[in-house]
């Protein structure tokens, strides 16, 4: 898999994550993703004779990061030298290429600091410290007589306490809501928005085996890219850095994750489950089967066409294929089977006993919320989340409006998206110099305008609206071709002329987000109000009865925020064979020569030239059990002291019921080891400094 | 595209296509798919200064083919030769070829008649007679209370006539519906089952420019191939066959098409129209996307997994390609503009005449066939349609089951396509040699069964049914591992014996089919009775008003029976260019070297060895105006003697709104030129016996 984050409904960028998460179970073996404030000793202690202490949970937490385009990474070196996948940073490597020069196809090297290249609207933040507020945002809420209002009120409490936080200690301040609304947790960030591209390799070997072999294993990928953090017009000094293991790894070693999981259903009522598998996820991967087909389709009109899809197409394919695992996990009728019995055993608790905060009403309440959900969730994802517009500009004409109305209210007020806290955020964005393609423009908003009218049927008023008499075809074309939001310099001057300038101008793209506008926020603030507020109340309160029932030792679900999770080096068993834990950097060679002539199996002529100068035993890519999810991407593993021993990048394909249920049968997380980066930097790249950079105690 | 027969609904074989057809609007310019025995004999003198007599017409029919594949053919030797598309015999060279030999990639090329290779379940039918019988099967529904058992009484007498002129004639009788019920008649078709496979270019050439030029011009496809009849074990003596045009064809040339158009939708009332904009043709194109995506993932596990589903995927390709055309069409309100003038014209006639045999209530009825449709066309589609059964194991055990079960009746009782006249294609496919692989079964089930799944939710009965406990891929693996269908001799011997045999064997293939049929049949039979049978008479008596309303010059929609259409080759204008009307041999070696490492554009070995041979300015493909639709691959060009000028394999991007109304402002049919097939068998594979036999006269 390609662990970058799955924004489930959120095709379009900038769209809240919807599927909140929530996480208590008891943990058994290596489950956990574990917060740094609260990481579990005891059992570290117990089962792998290891107890960090604050120093070390210090010092790891701020020398990792949090990457804009969704994924992990780590510092590797005193000047700000970032470590992270490949794939994190594709879809900058796309934005920084054109049509005479493919760094995704060529790679990207910068011999010096000279050659580093700034990435467009990239920004990387890096948790400095946490604090705990759930006492002061819980109490917001309390005196309000619905969820709706409550859910209001505790959302400008976080904005407050951001904002506070901010002009007092001039970090990056973000209120995470933990346990689904059990807790609110603080976190202050160090951020980072001079980020350069330093290093990476050819697609062709960082994503070697294509999709073909996504989410599988063994493996052969070098999915690693070094990005600096530059601060002030030079590398960025660093106070935290992880060092380079000097020894690597080998099977049955204890391995620690440090990164941010994206989203995790793990506690989820059955209900709610069922809802995903009838519900959410087929009609997602509905919409993934089409966008792929289309992207394709628009690739084939020659090889320029092609590199501009390509983007679009490798987060398409990973998502679907990603969805389709889950999606396999969850029509197990055994897997409903385990996670029925589990709730029936707390549902018997909190029946028995009225002091644990919750009522069997609560999971009353998230079955009503999916029905309500379903009445309205197409409505909802089409106008607000976007999906009736692929297409970027449709996307900057809709973020500028919104910027220009709600910088009119205090940030205490605005949707969350716009409070001050996320300014620099939504600039940065607006301001991208990443090029726009008007052909793949029109070819995404035709498609989408399309799906669209099937959804809602072509006599509906809001496709009227939308479509304003025209063929999707025809409404994309004169949209795309009408509007001058392509140029940055255009969407610059709109973000500093405000409301005014967006009046005074004569832009279909800006006029059908105006348009729409009212609706989609009419109909977001109704599934805020029926939907989520009734889930964060709902879901908190079993949080709270969880807690109690079975006491410590529970993490809360994924939400794309630092994680610690560990286990060990380990191969496993599939239909009687045995999966060896680690391949070595000869078999991609051997593997090559059985797949030539497919594109997905074609080594870069880099490696082509030094295959003679590379130790064929150096290990390259690993398997260990760790509890990780889209998100992870790019987070370093690390031995005891710290050390960096790998560098996740994918999991194999029984990782991928992960999603709802943690099993280390089968499920294991894939990582580049350590020393083949070194060994590739030398050997086939020739970056001696490089190296000698990250190997510096 | 490519023209074969796109059977809607029914993507399993053998389910009867479902939308049927009916037009009859009063025809301008090239319009028209006349019937043999209506020809627009005062139109085409007039246009064109041609007056085809009754031999010429019974020249052209006895010497066109109907292939079972789903395509179009011509008889070109006094041999049994005969001329058709590469892709319309795509699916027999597929079913010929092994791991080792791969007949689709390599071509084939038989050097005598010893070499020519039988085709698997393959019949080829001559129409030979046609009779008027639609007083007989009017006369037969007409006592009936309702439109249901109308229509199994029209049924009933449709078999009966065809068993006495089976019976009477020795010839293979259908009794075709018409105008949607306005008329009814008796085709006798001389029938060919011994059909062998004599040449076949690689696809390579024969679908040169693949996915991205399908349905475009210009073109440089060598779409040709040609089978042999066989009768008695030896060629077959032909008495009528075309002969080759010495002359070639040139821009303005009056051409005339003999050959199968599948299915239009041309006088569709408005709201059908919408039913297919808003339902049938998005859901279809949902499903063939997830389909698309299905094979690819599957053809991605090495060549040999992409050899086996390229048939399949060729298949769902063109169609998603075709649908998304006619869909584009469908969408763009001025379509629907004109198409409601048309209705409210005819409307208007028949509310101020009420002797034109129809009533305004005739609309309505068809209007509430489309929400009795909505209500249960998924139950219908999955279950009957075969929807939820992608597996070629499943529809032998069906149709084992229901041969089984049918052949206890008498044939005018059965089901239609198991009447006595249809018996032996039935067990000519279900003792097919054909291989089947297991792998691609197991993927393809697990797909419909997920599909299954999500449309009708894990808990409803019939998934209960069809899954008994078990995951879509756990199910599936049972099901394939455990079947026995994959032997063709375990099937023979099935067919031979019947019930009796069906009943001891223990084969969990034939017991899910057996548990699905009484509920497929039932919602079959409340299809019929409240769609299909409430349309056929509603569409009667509309075409029966816009008969008299609009006196002689109507053609019936296609239904797949033989048409002549008529039309000059010519180019079109697009974007202020001109396309001009044909291109040159030497053409394609010069997109070859353009695209070059583009697998599509990559051409064959042999035509790279003779490109110096090749004649550069020999014609290669030409487009021309005659009304054509899928079914219409591999229909003869002939120009006014019936000499052949050239080989229809495709149609271009603006005709796939054909389907539903005619146009010949931009829309051509794309022919490979009849020049172009002697050059490249002479030059190019040395088949010089090949041509003396094709050009003897």
């Amino acid at each position: 898999m390609k662990l970058v984050l799955k924004a489930i409904f959120a095709m379009t960028r900038g769209i809240p994550v919807l599927l909140v998460c929530f996480s208590s179970i008891p943990c058994s073996a290596d489950e956990g993703m574990w917060l740094f404030n609260q990481l579990p000793l005891e059992q570290l202690e117990k089962r792998y004779g290891f107890r960090p202490d604050a120093a070390w949970a210090r010092h790891v937490m701020r020398s990792s990061t949090r990457i804009s385009t969704g994924g992990s990474g780590s510092v590797v070196s005193s000047s700000g030298l970032v470590m992270t996948n490949h794939h994190v940073v594709e879809d900058i490597l796309q934005k920084l290429s054109t049509a005479e020069k493919n760094y995704l196809q060529d790679g990207f090297f910068a011999r010096n600091h000279a050659e580093e290249v700034k990435c467009p609207d990239t920004e990387i933040n890096i948790l400095w410290e946490i604090e705990d507020v759930t006492e002061r945002v819980k109490k917001a809420g309390r005196a309000s007589p619905d969820s709706g209002t409550a859910e209001q009120a505790r959302r400008a409490e976080r904005s407050a306490i951001e904002k506070e936080s901010k002009e007092k200690t001039g970090f990056h301040s973000e209120v995470v809501m933990l346990y689904r609304g059990g807790k609110y947790h603080l976190y202050r960030y160090k951020r980072y928005d001079d980020v350069r591209m330093v290093m990476a390799p050819e697609v062709a070997i960082a994503f070697f085996g294509g999709d073909a072999d996504n989410f599988e294993f063994p493996r052969y990928c070098l999915d690693v890219s070094f990005l600096r953090l530059w601060e002030n017009g030079k590398p960025a000094k660093m106070e935290q850095w992880l060092r380079w293991s000097p020894k690597g790894v080998g099977e049955g070693d204890l391995v620690l994750v440090s990164g941010h999981p994206g989203s995790t259903q793990r506690l989820n009522t059955v209900d709610h489950l069922r809802f995903l598998r009838d519900v959410a996820y087929p009609s997602y991967l509905e919409l993934l089967y089409r966008r792929e087909i289309a992207l394709q389709q628009f690739a084939l009109k020659g090889p320029e066409a092609r590199r501009i899809a390509r983007g679009d197409l490798f987060g398409i394919e990973n998502s679907r294929k990603a969805i389709r695992g889950t999606l396999g996990g969850l029509l197990s009728p055994a897997t409903f089977e385990s996670k029925l019995g589990q709730e029936r055993v707390l549902q018997a608790a909190v029946a028995a006993n009225d002091k644990l905060g919750a009522s069997l009403d609560d999971w009353e309440r998230i079955r009503h919320s999916m029905d309500a959900s379903k009445k309205f969730r197409e409505e909802y994802i089409f106008l607000e989340g976007g999906r009736a517009f692929w297409s970027t500009l449709y996307s900057s004409a809709k973020m500028l409006l919104r910027l220009a109305q709600e910088q009119g209210k205090p940030s205490s007020e605005r949707l969350p998206e716009y409070r001050d806290t996320r300014l620099p955020s939504v600039r940065m964005r607006l301001e991208s110099p990443a090029p726009v393609y008007p052909a793949l423009e029109q070819a995404k908003l035709t498609d989408s305008l399309t799906h669209f009218m099937k959804v809602f049927g072509a006599e509906h008023p809001y496709v009227k609206l939308v479509l304003a008499g025209r063929s999707p075809a025809g409404r994309a074309h004169q949209l795309v071709s009408g509007t001058t939001l392509a140029d940055p310099a255009v969407r610059k001057k709109l973000v500093a002329g405000g409301s005014e300038a967006l009046e005074k101008l004569d832009d279909p793209m800006i006029e059908l987000a105006r348009s729409v506008d009212p609706y989609a926020r009419a109909i977001r603030r109704k599934y805020e109000d029926l939907v989520t507020s009734v889930r964060t109340e709902a879901y908190g309160r079993i949080s709270t009865a969880t807690f109690a029932a079975t006491g410590t030792g529970v993490y809360p679900d994924a939400t794309f925020t630092l994680r610690l999770a560990a286990g060990v080096v380990k191969g496993w068993k599939e239909g009687g064979r045995d999966i060896p834990y680690s391949t070595k950097m000869a078999g991609v060679g051997q593997i090559a020569a059985e797949r030539k002539g497919e594109e997905a199996y074609t080594l870069p002529g880099s490696w082509l030239k030094a295959a003679g100068k590379i130790g064929a035993d150096v290990p390259f890519n690993f398997v260990s059990t760790p509890d990780i999810i889209g998100g992870n991407s790019g987070s370093p593993v690390i031995n005891r002291k710290g050390e960096v021993v790998g560098l996740i990048f994918d999991g194999n394909i029984h990782s991928l019921v992960l999603d709802v249920v943690y099993t280390e049968e089968q499920a294991r997380a894939v990582s580049v080891n350590a020393e083949a980066i070194i060994e590739a930097l030398r050997k086939i790249y020739g970056m001696d400094s490089l190296v000698k950079e990250i190997l510096a105690r």
